[in-house]
């Protein structure tokens, strides 16, 4: 196998109550990518379309990671990456997560699978450190492991596979607006009331519960944030119209993807997550904002050869 | 049935990473209650044997959730309670929950069982607010569910059953100094970090998912206390002693139950839990501290008819 070209998806993190360790996986939007063994050592990234993103690999998440595998694999041949961007950056869903996984998971195949999940996982946190400042693995590790995850923790890197239900499915709003990440991080605050982190970590526990389960009234009854929403929300023009409306129109909850703007909501079924659907559109379409409207299926395969 | 003599268990609230929100319940300490139906209206406490505690049903626990549950079913009869109480109140292991719980529970055999399992879980929460000062469920929702329990919320009261792995034991020490529920409760931070809470929903989320899932591993890797334990710990003597003995003999983990002074260890057998105790008993009895061991198996039932 010389080259491989992949969809590498987008993802929803923090899902309500998990903020920095929940997460999960789409099927119906995602970057694509072509990676190609090459002679030529070293990593080099030939073509970008989509987006407008550097292509010397130091600048590129998808090229850091991939230096990062390359450098601890060290085959005695190159890699060339051709990333058709299709997750809008700062879109809140993963776009720089995407970029990084993607151009490692390819490039495991290509080397014969030496990594496992967890590893490759390790390597793309690096890609996602030059977006986002710091190590995290609660949008990469969806986009790898597919379906739920946890990221239990990060020293030492631990992701959970938590059981998806099959009818869950996912609707998602992108506003087009910009919240810098700077700015998304500014109105967290550093100390919070034990009160509330209690009301919290009981909901993890509850929404792992009900993913075992089975049980989406004990869902929709988890999906609850008490700690960031508050704070982040007021970045999203007209959030509340859409979370009341989606609520209303029989979502089991909806919130924050990552650090927004895109709002995600889930629902028991695909008929369900469509009138969700329209619910979430009919709040934007009276304002002047652009917007985008995904409806998916938790995507439990993540990361796949197209 | 005019009458029934009940075993109403010990319990461990708070496991660890589960502060307020998680108990498990212990099969070979348990308080002894008789129950009878009385001619004469209302709730009286004919006898109370081992320890100090009142007899009028207004100011005793088991008293005090009897007459809520009496003031709700309004039969033409009473009940009389004997308590033989075997737990020492103040031991950290659920002593004031046993005899809230099992009064109730009772009842609801004697009245014909009008109530589900989370409904007397609220009657004798009436009573556990006479010790406590404020109504929980920590304690109350083992003793009544049997086994690994989420109290998800207070209001409204939503207890969840987490399934217990089979090979899970409990070893307990009881060191016998007194600790005020009133000093436990001055140590705790109002406001707490952020990223120590991520921490915390984490752990809990981890915890749930292992129980799901039989990882005793993962267990052991989730039963970690970043918020309550440093604070709490400093009140008994030893505590970090017997927890890094214990863990050494082979403990899973090991942590404060409730607001101590008990200290919980879970293990992988029983015989992995005997091992366990003896390092916890070789810590205490070298001091001048006396104390109580207990080695007990998850008790998935609860209270039983004896």
């Amino acid at each position: 196998m010389k080259e491989i070209k992949i969809l590498s998806p987008a993802t929803v993190a923090n899902v309500s109550c998990g903020f920095d360790v929940l997460g999960f996986c789409l099927e119906s939007i995602g970057d694509e990518m072509v990676i190609r063994k090459t002679n030529k050592k070293g990593i080099h990234i030939t073509k970008i379309e989509g987006y407008d993103l550097p292509y010397e690999a130091e600048k590129n998440v998808a090229g850091v990671s991939a230096l990062a595998m390359l450098n601890d694999a060290k085959p005695d041949f190159g890699f060339e990456i051709e990333i058709y961007k299709k997750i809008k950056p700062g879109s809140g869903i993963g776009s720089s997560s995407a970029s990084a996984a993607g151009s490692v998971w390819a490039m495991n195949e290509l080397l014969g699978r030496p990594y496992n999940k967890t590893e490759i996982t390790a390597f793309a946190m690096k890609g996602e450190a030059l977006a986002s400042g710091c190590e995290h693995a609660d949008n990469i590790a969806p986009a790898i492991f597919g379906g739920f995850t946890l990221v239990k923790s990060i020293a030492p890197l631990k992701v959970l596979e938590i059981p998806t239900p099959v009818e869950l499915y996912a609707t998602i709003i992108h506003p087009e607006i910009e919240i810098k990440t700077s700015e998304a991080r500014a109105v967290l605050p550093t100390e919070i009331q034990l009160s509330k982190a209690i009301t919290q970590w009981a909901n993890v526990g509850s929404l792992i519960h009900a993913m075992h389960s089975n049980d989406y009234d004990l869902i929709k009854a988890s999906l609850h944030d008490a700690i960031v929403e508050p704070h982040r929300s007021k970045l999203i023009p007209h959030f509340n119209a859409v979370k009341n409306e989606s609520i209303k129109a029989g979502a089991l909850g909806a919130g924050i993807s990552g650090s927004g703007p895109s709002i995600f909501t889930l629902s028991k079924g695909k008929e369900n997550a469509s009138v969700v659907a329209e619910a979430m559109k009919k709040v934007y379409s009276k304002t002047n904002i652009n917007y985008n409207l995904y409806i998916s299926k938790i995507n439990t395969q993540g990361i796949k050869i197209i």
